[in-house]
């Protein structure tokens, strides 16, 4: 079986307009007709070759939502007409001791990403969720609850699950502190996780309005980062830290929020961050950590719960051909808080 | 009782010899004749007012060994004649969250210093261990192990806690493999005590002379970190890494060691670290931390580890008199690696 999808990304993309085939059902694989893709910052990134040279046709989209039109004659979990979703990940080589461990984001052998990401197995490479269609392995294919609007679930398998992960893997539970530093695709979510987890969340941000939008989305408290005064009472209380900031910033000020032995966990920086200073680490013996998505299971866990909570992302649907003028938004912050692609509209 | 302690710190106080009234025994207090002092950076910091002015006149040192020659009337720990010590604190507020965990080194009221340290319960300011004596309150003095060399035991006290402590932290095991970054004061006790611990010590250090001393203290094997090609070959390796390097630098290389989940631990660099990389934390959930001395119940429970395994610093005795040449030598990192100064000689 051949099918095709079409590069959704010629406004950016330097060869013009492309036909991509997609990969032959193989017997394991699962047929996804796509309904949503969310678009996320790393979409950009991969367009504008930010992270090193892009291969071009490019394909991005990794908050794909959609059902299931085919499958292999393999396929034990899912069958025709299933609603699913894919997140960052198609593949990876199930035999390290990460992956052994359900952590396949930080496989040793690497990852297959879901976009631009060279296909070990079937060769090429991975074309993402800015399609009509994506065939992937069933293993990496996730069930959506039913109850939920499908539009806001698609950011769930990108934004979601980078800050379900950490708030689990540091067993942020009821009656914590936890600090939510930045309010975008990813700060608003971990404002209703960890709320949901029943901590006492403060949104931690520059900016009064966006403190204000955070108690909307059900923060308890705001701390306004900027005003030395608020930061100083906040000294030395927080439980757990989730920093969100995509890019570098003096993270001092933050780290003597937290309580003796516990973590930040950066989530959104993937750079250099000027001057941590040793003596805030030593003096309370402070943590700042990293954390990257999010494996399968947990992803399918972060899933169910959204269902049972009714969770979902605040998304701005647009039409396919309105992706570059998100892009602008996007990188303006002027979008609350994730655009969610249409694909009907492709 | 008033006795009374001489500032043996003439050369670089400027305001030149003093005598310093030691406060009267009071019911809980232990007075020490002191034996030895261990030599720590620290002394020179405070001697040079690095962290801020000092209360001169100072007597530093707070790696203690000496007797007991007097107690107080309702001190129930001590007698006349005990081999005991005294580390880096001699008070806390012994009510705060951190005193109850016995982290008194952590104490959210702050802990009283050994030395240039307000004395809030006797005012004034505390004197060190470069002196004939000191009165100190039972539950701050520890007792020495009786089968090991007392000069040697000195040094345990500051430069041994600091790395005992995070070995224990962050549990290392038998079978880990564990690197200590940087041969020094600290350095060697880490190496010393990691093996002992049962784990594989990897001796991380830019000198190959450092490289063959930490093999003859019981080191594994040894990594030259200024080497790419084998920085590279231990790449994602190391379940803990204790870095005692004193100074700011690059913390990068290091960090690339660690396997998924692990952490570095500083317990040297009391300054902003250079471009710490987000990339390099979130791509295997690497964290970074830090470490202050140690608390009184686990310095307690270090001497009685060293007592059965025969573990003590390697040191070099001086006299009183010849201080200020050993801190020239200190700051030129000539010294195997601690030295700890006579108090006959005073």
């Amino acid at each position: 079986m051949s099918t095709k999808a079409y590069a959704a990304f010629n406004a950016v993309d330097p060869l013009g307009p492309h036909t991509i085939e997609r990969r032959n059902l193989d017997v394991n694989d699962v047929f996804i007709k796509i309904d949503y893709c969310g678009v996320c910052h790393s979409d950009l990134h991969t367009a504008q070759s930010d992270w090193g040279p892009t291969n071009y046709p490019a394909v991005p989209g990794h908050e794909i939502v959609g059902r299931v039109e085919a499958v292999g004659s393999e396929v034990t979990k899912y069958k025709v007409g299933d609603l699913v979703g894919v997140g960052c990940l198609v593949e990876s080589c199930k035999h390290c001791h990460s992956c052994d461990e359900d952590l396949e984001q930080y496989c040793e052998n690497g990852f297959t990403g879901t976009y631009n990401s060279k296909n070990s197995k079937y060769g090429g490479i991975t074309y993402g969720g800015y399609s009509e269609n994506i065939v992937v392995h069933e293993d990496f294919v996730l069930s959506v609850p039913t109850n939920l609007p499908l539009d806001a679930v698609a950011p769930l398998l990108c934004a979601g699950i980078t800050t379900w992960s950490p708030l689990r893997h540091w067993n942020v539970k009821k009656g914590d502190k936890v600090g939510i530093i930045g309010l975008g695709g990813l700060g608003h979510m971990g404002v209703k996780f960890a709320k949901a987890m029943g901590a006492h969340v403060v949104m931690i941000t520059t900016s009064e309005s966006k403190g204000a939008d955070a108690m909307k989305l059900g923060a308890d408290e705001v701390l306004i980062s900027k005003d030395p005064e608020q930061m100083k009472q906040h000294n030395y209380s927080f439980d757990f830290l989730l920093n969100t900031i995509p890019v570098a910033h003096d993270v001092n000020p933050y780290l003597l929020l937290l309580k003796l032995d516990k973590t930040m966990c950066m989530v959104g920086a993937i750079e250099p961050l000027p001057g941590v200073h040793g003596g805030v680490l030593i003096n309370k013996r402070r943590n700042i950590a990293g954390s990257l998505i999010g494996g399968i299971k947990e992803t399918q866990e972060m899933l169910d719960f959204c269902g049972e909570h009714n969770i979902v992302s605040d998304v701005e649907v647009i039409r396919m051909n309105e992706i570059n003028e998100a892009y602008v938004r996007m990188q303006n912050s002027d979008v609350k808080y994730r655009f969610v692609i249409d694909l009907k509209t492709l």
